[in-house]
């Protein structure tokens, strides 16, 4: 906004976003570059305009603005300053589309950065399930040991989640990547502008077409929030298994140094760090989305000033998240599990009994209700045969109940034994591999659009800074 | 859970989830009638057994639940008290299943009737645009007076945002119609069921495969209660409005009676109550979605007793959104657009000065920042003539430059004026018919599986509750 | 708000709060009685007629309301199908200023209650640390252990926070329990009316005078649910510490039996299903602060409708919370601390490093910093009179340096010895004793001062319902 | 936390807090000396040792710290450059207890900061209630015009509003301004420190006792950010009157120019940003209060480090809303009210209609329920005599009931009759003056503890930074 003249310091400076459009300033340089070729083609600038215009872009690419109120009105008037045809950058264009148009680039790289960061997790966790896929763990419920399962099997309940959310950011990205420019204020232009030009230049897929949609609408936003949100939230019930398992009382798994800290006073300590800010980091997402959320509560249409605050929001979100996402993949490429104590706790506190309630069952056609009952009574004390005879049933139990039987018994899809795994495991490797390849082919589609208009700058001799 | 003999009667009282189970006992029925026709089927109960089962089924599906802990107990137990055969009805199956499975059936029909509401809604929105077509209003930024548009360009932005919602919501369909049925407690069970099987009759689109996965993860639920958030949030906007331009400073639309409330102590009054309960629901889903997110956080896997609060969230934040839209769809219908009073604002209050300077950049080729300076210039009194010459540029200005003209000269796509306005009504008119056969087709799945499980029952002599 | 004749029955369903004003109803019928007191009292109405209305009050007071769109509209028309005097009931009275008024009864009368309990549980720790002064447990940071502490030392870190809870509770209390009545729709009214009198039958402290703030004030509402969730939120971290210290890995605490579940499929599982729940109560309460902020974010002066939706908030907040307090408080009564593990444990996993290094600190003034690095290498195998010397140190360890010893060690305000543990403790009783006092006292105001209306009305031959 | 050698470059960078303990780094320098002297007072290190840390201390006051993970390792690490004595100066310290007491500090002093905000807001808001005490405006419910009012008495509303905020900021600043150092890690240390003795020092009013208590907890951290998030909640209902109501519909004020924004692209606007943003800013604060309960929920004790995410969400907040509150309060001392078109819409729209309702009970003895359908039919174009007689009622009314009589008909205690308004604005402008002079006798409290610090400093012949 440019302010009337005697406007107030302290005002100004709460006003100002100056700071956080750092975020969005290289995406500003190249929709005010699109925009005064569109401006050219249609014949409102000549090309000798065009070209001072775009070469002012790159030389202010440059430098560092100051004392602005915003990215988008120190662009422009670091072009007039440098040339006159400056004055006529802006035709066509507002603050309303040109701020809509550098937030839907700068979600959908990110959004595409976190869905590759995603894959590398999945790929990450993938390893460690392939390598542990003979031993056996725990399971829990209400965090207490319930059942003996696999290592492997756990992990690929990490994958299943995580292929979840790799396809809503991908929902999101696609609902994100449209192109807003040339929409003006909120009701369009008078002016001849061809704005699929535009939106091929600067990467999009298509356009958002309505004028006042395209300006007034944050639902992209939010929606990013959400998904980075959702992304996090699942991450930190596994930081929360880091947290707890890396406890020496369980010493399931052995944190990589690299990854832990340890204490200003407490010499012995090696704290799982990570696993706790991801924690965090997950609480200020959904710190962000209800603020994202509230913020845009019953606004009216069409453009608020409220709107910029949820900026700095997206910027946080979605950094936040592909910083986090990479570190803990690394993290956990170097996560070490402590096989023999999973698989002595595997049957420990009782964890086999609903297997033998299983058995008894199959076996003696028992019914479910009263083999639970029997084992019930076996596991305070009295033999198996004896608690069955109680309730009429002669049993005989010849094989070993172990957790190793018991896991390998449950062949059902989805199931525990090593051939299930392994069937999921290899889908789910086969899926990584096709999610891998529909990221890369979004971003060379990205990458291909700005190309050519790279290409177009280079032509015209105007040094290209991206 | 089945709780031990001492239990507390405050702590009974405070855990037991039956009073808003009653939102998925239908469900719960059905999970039970197919886990016994699965049972039978592979051998694990006799069809004897089955029918006992399922004729018990059928008579309890008429009775109310009092004193259970929860609907699954409360199930398992009255079939019991019927029949013998009712102990085996749980071989294979735990609540952690039973309860998943009922949950994501609730999310799924609700979704399906939530996003036929919003067609409903658009169709109700794009038949007042149809109607206003030729009529303009004044359009906003920051709540001031901006330019001239036409009520219909302006009503299309709110069909564009609920066409996003209506596909976030078959989003968020698509991942909760998926069976986890068959995963047990979540180690799956040693019992060959055939999972598919179950999935088809519930009217499930496939299998949620991994079965740790199937039992602990909740993300389709969170998701559900987002675009439900989503949308109403998107609905608050346009329920703003309402309430603004009731106002008689505004007198933009009148409220249908029948949607609107009068005063106690003030005879005049007619109050835009469905639009101010519209805000506050809108306000609840995000409380909801936060409290659904703030429970999650840092659960380790599979179960916790912590995930039973979430379900009442579900079914609040569904159940709200379906009857909020379609009560708000009803009342859009009869709302009245006060043209006359539109149209004199439309060019109130310098709304054509944008135009104006445009103008001057088209006709007389004025930088447009410079055109910019003019026009202010002009609205502090000036003559357009003599503001235009202190900047060197002799203008004259024969056109009527008044709404109507600013408003059709603006024929870009997304444009304000006739004709794009037309050409965007007819694709959205395309688009909703489109989607509502679209619906209409995932209705018509689910109906047609569960048909067969009907027809299965009947074949067997069970008369059927659903 | 008595609606239009037209009114569309399902906007009717979706906007009558008729379900959940049952929690206000009692309160609804004091505020009508008293007001009617004080028309009679400045003549607006004959003492006749105050008590047909009042007698009519008394009758309704027994039956259930049905069809009504709020329990105000309820009341009134009720009265006045017994009387036609009820006609004259609602001068000088608004829903506005009665439901603020019901509200505040609510939330006064909840806080002093939920003071109460937290009184309870501070008794129900305080018994238990009493009872465990002498034994030794780890204590952790990071979930790591870390030093050795006591059992009742811990158990002070508790009610200091809950010390802190009670203060808040009070005042909020104290900020709610003021009298809005006689405040009319937001204006005030012309009638003489004597507010002061109605306050004091109404149990209030004090008027809040402007009449506008009086009405579209609800900044108590959103202080109760903080004061409310704030408590949770510290409640969860006891409840962390029970689901975690119960799993047999730890096997601290045994749950008491008549407060824990046991698993449909699992015969071995004791969950701790009290302190899940009160895990996701607190997450609920959080996402009630944030619906009930959200929903009064920017919304103008005075009443909106939107107010409507913040009153559920209110009642399920302190309602739960309340009852999980008591709950909760029962369980930590019955609560079993294994004091051999925990002693045990309290020296394991060298947690007694860091007394180590204080050790020598002090006893042979080496720097922290240096006798940090000297147990760390120590902790690695290193005999620690070796690793002294490396650093340029004799040192001779001639005292057991165990858990005891270092607990002991720590004599500073506030720390973990036994005579300090006892002036906390004993200091800590006290502080109860105060507070206990304090909300009798406050209770007491409360029914002292309607117990004059109830006289009032027997001497006027009243039957009371109160 | 001090990382083990190995540690991975982008983990550090996710973890490290360097860059927001830049909120606290004069706090930490001050908790450091203080914590020298009480080594030294207790005889730990020599005052020749003290002398050179406190020395070190006041030298690096002036640099800036990098490349390290907290504010906490930079300066032991930069006072051990310079001298070796450094190395004691973390005896007796942990992070755990530095951090906890450098956030109340920073707590404690905003607080204060925004406290003294707050009353310069009131003052503001007071002196334009003053100018206006003789105009009238016409007062809203659910946004429609409802009954005249004065300004001065609507301008009071929004004060006694403020003045509960005010109330709650000191309960929070007495909550947090207690002082936890001395508690280590959260056990306590073996080392003999008057603990009192740093306490006051630091300007604290007392100790947070208990040594676990001291650094586990952070209720008074999210209870600033709630009295913050509360505060600028109740603002953004004046924000949105502003944004109303400078709408020129409305045209009821005057947004001074220093405060407001015009457009880039439509040079006739003049733009509510101000009131936008601080709508915005109080999502923000929902948002942040959000994300800390979020974090917080379920933390087992002692420190976890997803605290150390707490700390920017308390800076962010309490540092956003002083500088809201200021510049609000700037611009509303400038805010002009046009008078003459609120006493015009003060009586339009029927907003009398409840005063002549009022009038017929008060002149006819009519009952409420009938004058108002009598008042019902005069509102659809009835002679009020003929409507009155319908009803059996002769009704003659003499005096001319426009705004300004009913408005000084409300004599009651909170009513909008001048006199009753005098008496309030006096009883706030008292009350405001007490307040302000508390808030001065609690900084002037901290600022003389810290006084005697600086003077043992200069005593020392130590160059103080503070």
């Amino acid at each position: 906004m440019s302010f009337l003249k005697s406007r107030d310091e302290k005002f100004l400076k709460i006003s100002s976003s100056l700071h956080h459009d750092s975020n969005i300033k290289k995406y500003d340089l190249l929709v005010n570059a699109v925009h005064t070729l569109n401006l050219a083609k249609s014949g409102y600038i000549s090309s000798e305009e065009a070209k001072e215009i775009l070469t002012a872009l790159s030389k202010i690419s440059k430098i560092d603005f100051e004392g602005y109120e915003d990215v988008e009105e120190a662009v422009e008037s670091e072009v007039v300053k440098i040339t006159d045809a400056g004055k006529k950058m802006h035709t066509a264009l507002s603050r309303n589309d040109e701020v809509a148009t550098c937030l839907r680039m700068f979600a959908r790289d990110k959004l595409l950065e976190l869905a590759e960061k995603v894959c590398k997790l999945r790929s990450s966790i993938l390893k460690k399930a392939e390598e542990n896929i003979n031993f056996l763990m725990p399971g829990f419920t209400h965090f207490q040991p319930a059942q003996p399962t696999r290592i492997s099997h756990h992990l690929l309940a990490y994958v299943s989640m995580l292929e979840r959310d790799f396809r809503r950011i991908i929902d999101a990205f696609k609902r994100s990547n449209l192109c807003p420019l040339g929409s003006a204020a909120f009701a369009s232009s008078p002016y001849n502008l061809d704005r699929s030009f535009a939106a091929e230049l600067l990467g999009f897929d298509d356009l958002i077409e309505h004028s006042e949609d395209a300006v007034s609408s944050r639902d992209f936003l939010i929606e990013s929030v959400y998904v980075a949100a959702q992304l996090l939230l699942d991450l930190s019930r596994i930081a929360e298994e880091i947290v707890l398992f890396s406890n020496p009382n369980f010493n399931y798994i052995k944190l990589p140094e690299e990854f832990s800290s340890t204490s200003s006073i407490m010499p012995q300590k090696k704290n799982p760090d990570l696993a706790e800010l991801l924690r965090a980091r997950a609480s200020k997402l959904v710190g962000n989305l209800t603020a994202a959320m509230c913020t845009y509560k019953a606004l009216p249409f069409s453009y608020n000033r409220d709107f910029q605050e949820m900026n700095p929001i997206l910027y946080d979100s979605l950094i936040g998240a592909v910083d986090f996402v990479e570190v803990f993949s690394s993290m956990f490429e170097k996560l070490e599990f402590n096989r023999e104590k999973l698989k002595e706790d595997s049957s420990k506190f009782s964890t086999t009994a609903t297997g033998l309630a299983d058995y008894l069952v199959i076996n003696f056609g028992i019914p479910f209700r009263i083999a639970y009952k029997i084992v019930g009574k076996h596991l305070k004390g009295e033999k198996i045969e004896d608690a069955a005879r109680e309730f009429g049933y002669d049993v005989k139990i010849d094989e070993n109940l172990d957790a190793e039987f018991i896991v390998e018994s449950r062949k059902n899809i989805g199931g525990t034994c090593k051939k299930e795994v392994e069937r999921m495991m290899s889908n789910a490797l086969e899926k990584l591999s096709r999610d891998v390849m529909e990221v890369e082919r979004y971003k060379k589609d990205v990458e291909n659009r700005i190309l050519k208009l790279r290409k177009i700058l280079n032509e015209m001799g105007v040094e290209t800074w991206f």
